[in-house]
């Protein structure tokens, strides 16, 4: 496939070194074997990152946040972290009326939808380069606005979110190559022949508005952020009141590569706003927003879907099931869904809820081992990974919302308590808000529950008749709920391949027998999809060709050339 | 590319012949030069296919129509020739509640989401196979439903159909086959690598249902119906009560194929009604049906698109323009246009109905000719081909629907007629219901006359004060009412360009300088992309990747392999 037919815009000529890389990442996609552009591991950057980061962050503390997009006021934000408890102070250049954004959004337009794809594409190539130099003050904006713990944070607002735009951009220019942009026609007809030349056109949409959420303010907002861009849109990123930063950060450097190269830094801008004052639905319902991309509760969700005129790709809540029907090492089992459900405490949108154990007990390496037994070793992988003196805090992280700590105090009630949640002493931040998970016993038939999903580190054990019954009710829950992981452990090939059978009826990613440093919760760039938009837990899938190509359209233009 | 990796289903590899053909169209759509699998020139096919086609048609009238699908009852269908003003009377297998077709569409879900791409792509081939043998048949039966000239009707209805339908099987095979089946994932992590085994499973989305229109009961129908049983759907055909029989003949060939192959004939059902018992509602609201692809009304068609948890592709109406800027060969010019405007009686979604022309005229050959005289050449070019013995009624046909030849009647009070409908003369069918174009001249600023769709033969000539505004009042009906073809004659190139850039905001493409055997009314198969979905004249286009994508999900399946 030969890539770089056009000719390359004058002011990106001297970013053509990222082709290579482009070209890689589109080559990875369609493979999809393991690919990782931007290393995980914090030590394959700057050895002084941590310090230097930790530095830079708290020299942003305080103060107005500096952006080059166009503005008329500051917004004093509410972001408070979970960690120290005290607020971060900042102050981000704002309008005081949502028209100021679309009117500026509208006025970047222009220039943005004729500049080529290919020239888009490695602007956006040289944002990610910039991101990457940023990725240990990143790692800090995240972890105390959103609570993750300090590594998750590195990885998941550093590498990985920068792989899955990466992603984003190369699945986006690809589909914008697929087609040629001019072509010769040549009917014959009978004696004569009819030449049209053509000349297809991408015709961006215009407006898009990206609404972060406040657990994972850059990996679920990136995708869809860069999406739009490489496909020609103008973008207003909308954030969680309580988790700016970390996009603020993306933000500018978008908006610094683009003034660099002379293009106008509003074809991406932040509206920041406030839990009081909030601009989401204004701006969502302006005819002149044409894509949204939402990342965050159902019912705001739905209501996003339901917007007349508009190309919406949501990820919402689900609510996600394991099911144990036999293994062949119950303590490697245990440890794995341990840290699958301490990761974040809860907080993430793959982590399980429900847990199916068939009240008989489950084979483990050929034995039976009663249900009774299969809890106990649960519980204990459980209360070992969450009070672990070192490991606890570090896995676990902080609880990022007030509501979800209060949630996890009120849900002891909906069951029997196998194990209660505690708070979690972390010596560097005394003050921090922790919960360990809750752990209850609920019964098949408390379905009012079971279909809920109580977002946090709040675990249901649920006894069942067989596996059949597991199988059936996690289907029948992510059929109607919504789901976007199932963590499965079975060592027989027929039930197996059955359970991953109904489960894609629900359209809902199977996850079997892992063990060791691979988790339920885990999603890889270039490989794995995320959210497959075929339940109510969202209507797309990060990154596959729908979740680009509904962004443009193609436009034909034909003059008769005989 | 290789295409075929997987197993052809056993009882689908006595099709593996249509594999040449599928690579050839796969290749067609990426290049979009010209391709045609089907010969749109009937000597081409059978040399007495004119009598062996009509008197398969005649023998069909007044009995029961024979389908594999299953019934309760039969529907006395309301099908009335327009050339003839008799009832075709033919019953069609039904179900007396919707109830029918969903049940027997969720039984035929099971086998044919099991099934591979590659299988579902050859037998859908081979059903286009039986179609071309039936083209001449299909011929009559559209032109008594439809009105149109038989040779339209055999062209639209055969030949350019079964491209059209080809190309969505195309379309939908390479998209299918984009990523890997099967792939092996090695993470490195430090010392101990990660190993899993993934499977990127298809899943349909389940029920479809294609809603047809009178006039192109065909052509409109088999992209949407082929794209979505590529893509391992099943369809319920829901015709318009007026025009059953054309695409009752293509279920009939699917069916039959199915069958031969083993396949459940429920897999596509028809589902014909009456205008007084209408059941498209029932079946679009039912949350079985996933998915709805719709030609017709705008108002109809607003309706499908706004229902809750559906994914829907409809072509609607739009209101098309022709800009008179400058010409070479103003003879040339108005014959193109006047057979633009009398084909099929403007019966067309892609017919012009509003005619920009500057009050102070138009260069010609580079000399200035005055607005009076452009008017009256057109005039003269669409009464001399109207009024033509033979041309006239083979291109203007009969007009389908008794409301359109009403409000060709009542049109004349809406501006200056500067050239009266007629009656065509048809010796071949004196009963035939035709009436030739009505051509107005409204002034530019009568909006609320220009910013409606006039079905039909009715035609608007429109002095502006210059070219500018022509483009201005073209884009700006486009942007608000929906446009799907705009013919532009214009010898300044600058001009083009802009007029290009201009009209591609609105999402409608544009034909310039057409002359001889091309018409502005034409989109090619695998070349042209049809309806773009970027104005309000339709939310998809025949066909891009969108137009195939969103009929499925990709799934990952991931078992650890260590």
């Amino acid at each position: 496939m030969q890539l770089f037919e056009s000719t390359l815009d004058n002011r990106a000529a001297a970013l053509s070194a990222h082709r290579a890389l482009l070209d890689r990442a589109i080559q990875a996609i369609h493979e999809r074997t393991f690919y990782a552009a931007y290393d995980e591991n914090p030590k394959a950057y700057a050895e002084d990152g941590m310090k230097t980061g930790a530095a830079a962050y708290e020299a942003l503390l305080g103060k107005p946040f500096s952006l080059k997009q166009a503005s008329d006021t500051l917004l004093q934000a509410e972001e408070v972290s979970p960690y120290t408890g005290q607020p971060l102070g900042i102050t981000y250049p704002a309008y005081q009326q949502p028209e100021g954004y679309l009117k500026a959004a509208q006025a970047a337009f222009t220039s943005w939808k004729a500049t080529s794809p290919q020239t888009r594409a490695l602007l956006l190539m040289e944002s990610l380069a910039r991101f990457k130099d940023g990725f240990f003050l990143q790692s800090f904006a995240t972890q105390h606005t959103t609570g993750q713990g300090w590594m998750m944070a590195f990885q998941a607002s550093g590498p990985h979110a920068a792989d899955r735009a990466l992603e984003a951009i190369a699945l986006g220019y690809v589909e914008q190559s697929r087609f040629p942009e001019y072509q010769q026609w040549e009917k014959p007809m009978g004696k004569v022949s009819v030449h049209l030349k053509k000349h297809f056109r991408i015709v961006p949409k215009g407006i898009a508005l990206t609404i972060g959420c406040s657990t994972f303010p850059v990996w679920n907002t990136l995708p869809g952020l860069y999406a739009s861009l490489v496909t020609g849109n103008v973008v207003i990123v909308k954030p969680h009141p309580g988790a700016i930063l970390p996009i603020a950060l993306v933000v500018r450097d978008i908006q610094e590569v683009l003034a660099q190269y002379g293009f106008d830094p509003n074809i991406v801008q932040l509206a920041p706003d406030t839990a009081e004052h909030p601009i989401t639905k204004t701006l969502a319902e302006d005819a002149r927003v044409k894509i949204i991309d939402f990342t965050g509760s159902s019912q705001f969700g739905d209501y996003v879907e339901q917007l007349p005129g508009k190309i919406t790709f949501t990820e919402k809540a689900g609510v996600n099931s394991i099911l144990l029907d036999s293994t062949q090492d119950l303590k490697e089992t245990m440890n794995n869904i341990a840290f699958s459900l301490c990761l974040y405490s809860g907080q993430m949108c793959t982590c399980p809820q429900n847990i199916f154990i068939p009240e008989g007990g489950i084979r483990v390496a050929g034995e039976q081992l009663p249900y009774d037994e299969v809890v106990k070793a649960l519980v204990a992988a459980v209360a070992g990974l969450a009070g672990h003196e070192k490991a606890g805090p570090a896995v676990l992280g902080a609880i990022q919302n007030p509501a979800t700590a209060r949630r996890v105090r009120q849900a002891s009630q909906l069951g029997k308590v196998l194990l209660e949640s505690r708070t979690i002493a972390n010596p560097e931040f005394p003050d921090a808000r922790t919960a360990s998970p809750l752990i209850l016993e609920v019964p098949a038939s408390k379905l009012d529950v079971l279909k809920q999903e109580y977002f946090g580190p709040i675990v249901f054990v649920v006894p069942t008749k067989h596996t059949e019954e597991s199988i059936r009710l996690a289907a029948e829950i992510a059929a109607e709920k919504g789901a976007i992981s199932c963590g499965v452990w079975c060592t027989d090939g027929p039930t197996l391949h059955h359970i991953s059978d109904v489960m894609s009826e629900a359209a809902t990613p199977v996850s079997a027998n892992l063990a060791g440093p691979i988790y339920v919760n885990q999603n890889a760039g270039f490989s794995d999809f995320h959210v497959t938009g075929g339940n109510p837990s969202g209507n797309a899938s990060l990154t596959d060709p729908a979740f680009i190509v509904r962004r443009y359209h193609l436009v034909g233009m034909r003059i008769l050339s005989n």
